[in-house]
């Protein structure tokens, strides 16, 4: 099967290793808008080729996987529809939904596009940040999966299920609520300790170098995240993120007003809460 | 040399595995207040007695070691320096110094004590946390050595770099208000993280569990902690916690405010300066 991916970064990229190492792809073609992104891919073997158009890569292909950033596959994502015929199917890996699934909802071939999640990632970006067995064990999330054809469905979970990953279905709103929570939160609230880090210490760089242990670097890790990537998120699942944040501002003040009325029980009884997170995330 | 470890946790324990794992400790004896993790540390082999009393186990060591929580840190040390003849030395291994620092201050026995923090540490505690290897390859802080015995700071500092470990000075308010920034508040946070989630999923731990990513559970492993480690911390530090909490919850109140005003230049000018913690932990 012949295989297109839009968009060469970590997750394209990361694809494309998974999709070639699984036999998946008997031939991978690249589209890249950023030439020192295409000539790396190809430096790197991700891809076989790189396509100089968009038209001519989404003909070749059986599947075609969108996977630029969020703000683009607003743009992109109808495109591909425009240009495919109904044995084809596309596939993007987008972390919201919404209102991308509103941007096609009556597009014509709106059947033959499956709305994908792949819950994996790292803080780097672009080709050189494609990783082996990035998907391997992971969960991949298809979104709203009525409105696409059943055998396209079932294609792409066979798919996904072989790199092997844990296949789970799940609505839009739920998807994009969910993500929320755990995943966007959690890059805010990094980006945020980043900069406050480096607001209170702007002579002191060398010291949190030298004091910095492995508590520090796992919660500020998402701060090297990418812009390009992570406000795009922001943006699309924009209501979400606020009402996740705003809890979480709220949750910050009650764990500061305990610390300064001296409550070392109450802060004692929040810890203990927090720490169910345990059964969570084991 | 006898080592005498008081405190058998995270800590305790693994320094107890270090020691032996470099042929630093002829005999390891340990004090423990609770039962099970004495008679837990003896089964993991952590120490080669646990002595039934205090005094009998300092007076038998060369070097004894301070490793219980902050709160109980303030009224064990003292104890132990009366306890001890000037040709003993006394470390501590604890996560604020200040108003340690201060209640042993002109104590007859001050010079043989030497204020140690080894900047390592995982999210578990108890004994069965102890791991080999914590130490090997991080920074180890000494604080204030000009109260401390030439000889005292000398045979502590051998000591350390032979785990090896990568010897700092500084000044206890200095540490007290770096350690703040790049340990502290990032425990603050990844409790605060966890209490967001589990307030907003309480009915839907399954759909965390399954969506929780590798960036999720980054931020949030620190939540795993231990009240009864990170409460008397917090209290000890009190005022440079506060401090950097009021600047984190600034720099959160920032990225809010764009993300509200849809000021999408602004909020990608902040990722960008935020990513600049590569620069210090790259």
């Amino acid at each position: 099967m012949i295989i297109t991916i839009i968009g060469l970064g970590l997750i394209g990229g990361s694809l494309a290793l998974s999709l070639r190492q699984h036999g998946l792809a008997g031939r991978l073609i690249g589209v890249e808008a950023n030439p020192a992104y295409a000539r790396r891919a190809l430096e790197l073997g991700l891809v076989d080729e790189v396509a100089p158009d968009l038209a001519g890569a989404v003909a070749q292909a059986s599947l075609v996987i969108v996977a630029v950033p969020m703000d683009a596959m607003l743009t992109v994502l109808p495109q591909v529809l425009d240009l495919i015929t109904d044995r084809q199917i596309v596939i993007d890996v987008g972390s919201t939904k919404g209102n991308l699934l509103a941007a096609v909802t009556a597009h014509p071939r709106r059947g033959r596009f499956v709305a994908v999640h792949p819950m994996a990632g790292t803080e780097y970006s672009g080709p050189d940040a494609a990783v082996r067995g990035l998907f391997e064990g992971k969960t991949v999330v298809l979104c709203d999966v009525e409105a696409s054809d059943l055998d396209a469905v079932a294609a792409v979970e066979t798919l996904f299920q072989a790199l092997p990953m844990r296949v789970l279905r799940l609505g839009a709103a739920d998807h994009d609520l969910h993500t929320a929570y755990v995943s966007h939160i959690s890059h805010l609230t990094s980006f945020a300790l980043a900069l406050t880090v480096l607001e209170k210490e702007q002579r002191g760089e060398q010291r949190i170098f030298d004091l910095a242990g492995g508590g520090f670097a796992s919660t500020v890790r998402l701060a090297k995240s990418a812009p390009a990537t992570w406000v795009p998120i922001f943006k699309q699942n924009r209501e979400n993120v606020l009402d996740v944040l705003d809890e979480h501002l709220h949750q910050l003040q009650k764990l500061r007003e305990l610390l300064v009325q001296e409550d070392y029980a109450g802060l004692t009884a929040q810890l203990e809460h927090a720490n169910e997170i345990r059964k969570i995330i084991p």
